[in-house]
């Protein structure tokens, strides 16, 4: 057996000292199934007294991941620190700049710089592994980047937060609000105390931008990402959407047309009976489809130390094994193409309209004809909340929409005309539906 | 850019016209992804005569597979002929002699032959690629070989013969006989004229043997699996299964035990809410068990011909950039553990039992004894099928059990116990349930 690959881990949270457990309790299947032992060499985190439960009496402590990155006894460094900003970026620029493969779970540092990083890293003839930046021990990289690499990609989709999916999960199972089931969340450790990054789709947005990427052989554009958040979902939202067959879902979706690349992390509906609206909970899912091998999905925890473990020391074992990596986008990163986007205006497909109606003479004629005079036609119509006797005319009344194919533009042209109207309350709620 | 990667294409069936027509129609495509340009040079098929649409004015034709294997212009040899006998045999064996990569669709030859074909490669220093022989497209070789390596895999298990999935998806939603969704699966090209192969479990026992050896570093042994096919199920079973929550699914299953491996492919009861019990009509779908990642399930289109030829081109890419492969079965083939078997009489889990009881008393204080004398307690009872008040005793009435877990060892003595006591009409029904 040749030598073991000697490994530089930066940072020891939860996932960090997952990976170190990993390759030491598991040092002879690794190294049966990755041909040579791979062994942690060095390590590096903020507190060096802390107590990890880890024997960290055989590897050299570095203060500094800059100095672990460029050491010489190291072949490969792990950066585990996280965030777009240094230390994460400059001790793996450290690392590429001194002809050593990077593995990373850093999505952030990725979605802002990782064409960048991987020029760096194919001038030097070495790799950056990042299967654990997205979704998880879920092998999402591996297969757009291989195993389906001679298909031409129209879309890649796919629940890609497990705190967004674990929330709407509970509102649809527990009638509940988004408030109290953020709040379940945090109690739970699935959300954080700040929880914007997760339900604003801020992170659902910089996986999508990778596996965009690597989809359609394009340069990284995270900025471009049309971003909305699941905080505006209400209970009324997910009764409406059982009601006419739908689940509602933060998804990311990245689809090739005509006009560019669409990207977008969006509360969307998808048909009950789909395999999408089947993921429950923390899971994730990732779906792709190729003009060869049609839809794959793929389903699994897309977060956790040790699933993210899973993750990057595949990765590691790619490596020891030695010779060729794929690119690290598929394709050299200097042969991406330009990102080119598609407007969001330029979207197609069945929307969700969700309108509080004055119950007065004429309202719902006026809607309807807004709706006409853009082509719009309806797929369903459903009125709620019965008329008050007492009080005819008082409380708007819920009217849900459901169109058939339009365009966004078409769509927005309508809301804005029926809200110039004077004939809702308030802005109407429009969730976008997406289709298998 | 590289040279061609020069391929030698023996078969030129659905699949092989699709991987032709894929290299051909995507050529710049795939060379940009695989850093190089795939050619075919050479192909192999029974009838030279045939027209297939396929341009083959710029390769050589061979009317034995076996000189197409062997000839010095072809870099790697693509097998699309099938069985396990020669002529497919003896080509594999001829390029990989020649110290050829071979990439191949063949289940059976590999279920058969598949570690010594293995040790034969990796003699020579080369590589088989098998992803198209298991659930066409998804990629769960490389799942298994190479992304969750780090892990240690209790369970593989899945959905592998999209015709059973097919048949028994139609059954439950239409309500019809086993025959008849057959029948149909026949007229709609799903199912073969002779269709035994699929629906009594061969087919998907040679992908389980190859999954298993996979995820447990064994050797192959397809002749150990516990065969049961579909064509036993009923519509009662079905209307049963969905009365109790679950759906029932041709399931391979391989499992780590504490005896030994076990392996079986036999219709199962799923819970109805999970994921796998979602997979409809002619989809596979994958689960894999592994300490760190928890459980992640691949689903896709297990077959049909564009499919088998993106994993068919995806392993020809992995080839064509170089370097080391991983070993064929995730290790050494010389390093594969001896399979022990785990024999199903220590199967563990519950059962579902379907009995036609002779309506007399005591026939099913009867059953409830023998059930009770081998520890057996059962979750749920249900009695089907109403006394006729003009007969009564006359038509045997069904009854339903569901056990909780026990072993199966116990579920056969007591049901031989059950039909010597004469209570039942014909043999019992006893279906396996398997959790997620």
């Amino acid at each position: 057996m040749s030598e073991a690959l000697r490994i530089g881990l930066a940072g020891l949270g939860t996932v960090g000292a997952a990976v170190f457990r990993l390759l030491s309790d598991k040092a002879d299947h690794v190294a049966a199934r990755a041909g040579r032992p791979i062994r942690v060499v060095g390590v590096s985190a903020r507190s060096r007294e802390r107590d990890r439960g880890l024997d960290l009496s055989n590897v050299t402590w570095h203060d500094d991941p800059d100095t672990l990155a460029r050491d010489p006894d190291v072949d490969v460094f792990v950066e585990l620190i996280g965030g777009e900003g240094d230390p994460a970026s400059s001790s793996v620029r450290g690392a590429l700049t001194a002809g050593k493969p990077v593995v990373t779970a850093n999505k952030a540092l990725l979605a802002a710089s990782g064409v960048e990083l991987a020029r760096l890293a194919e001038s030097k003839g070495v790799t950056i592994g990042y299967e654990a930046a997205v979704a998880g021990g879920i092998p999402v990289i591996k297969t757009l980047r291989e195993a389906v690499a001679g298909n031409r990609v129209s879309r890649v989709w796919g629940i890609l937060n497990g705190t967004c999916n674990y929330i709407l999960t509970e509102m649809e199972e527990e009638g509940l609000s988004f408030e109290e089931c953020l709040a379940e969340a945090q109690r739970l450790g699935y959300a954080e105390a700040d929880p914007t990054f997760d339900i604003e789709g801020h992170d659902s947005a910089h996986k999508l931008a990778l596996l965009a990427a690597l989809a359609f052989g394009t340069e990284i554009d995270t900025e471009s990402i049309h971003l909305e958040g699941i905080s505006t979902i209400t209970p009324e939202d997910l009764e409406a959407a059982e009601e006419l067959g739908f689940r509602i879902k933060l998804l990311g979706v990245a689809r090739r047309t005509e006009s560019g690349v669409e990207q977008r992390v969006t509360p969307t509906m998808v048909p009950r009976m789909s395999a999408m609206a089947g993921i429950h909970g923390v899971l994730n899912a990732v779906a792709v489809d190729g003009d060869e091998v049609g839809e794959i999905m793929l389903v699994g925890p897309g977060a956790g130390s040790t699933a993210t473990a899973s993750a990057v020391v595949g990765d590691l074992m790619d490596i020891a094994r030695g010779g060729v990596c794929p690119p690290i986008f598929g394709m050299p990163a200097k042969d991406l193409a330009p990102y080119k986007r598609a407007r969001m205006r330029a979207h197609e497909g069945g929307y969700y309209i969700r309108l509080a109606v004055y119950d007065r003479p004429g309202a719902f004629a006026a809607i309807a004809q807004r709706m006409a005079e853009q082509s719009i036609s309806l797929e369903s119509i459903m009125q709620k909340d019965r008329r008050d006797p007492d009080n005819p005319g008082g409380k708007p009344r819920r009217v849900v929409l459901i169109t058939h194919e339009t365009s966004e533009a078409q769509i927005r042209k309508a809301l804005t005309a029926i809200m110039d109207d004077g004939q809702i309350e308030g802005r109407p709620q429009m969730i976008r539906i997406e289709m298998p």
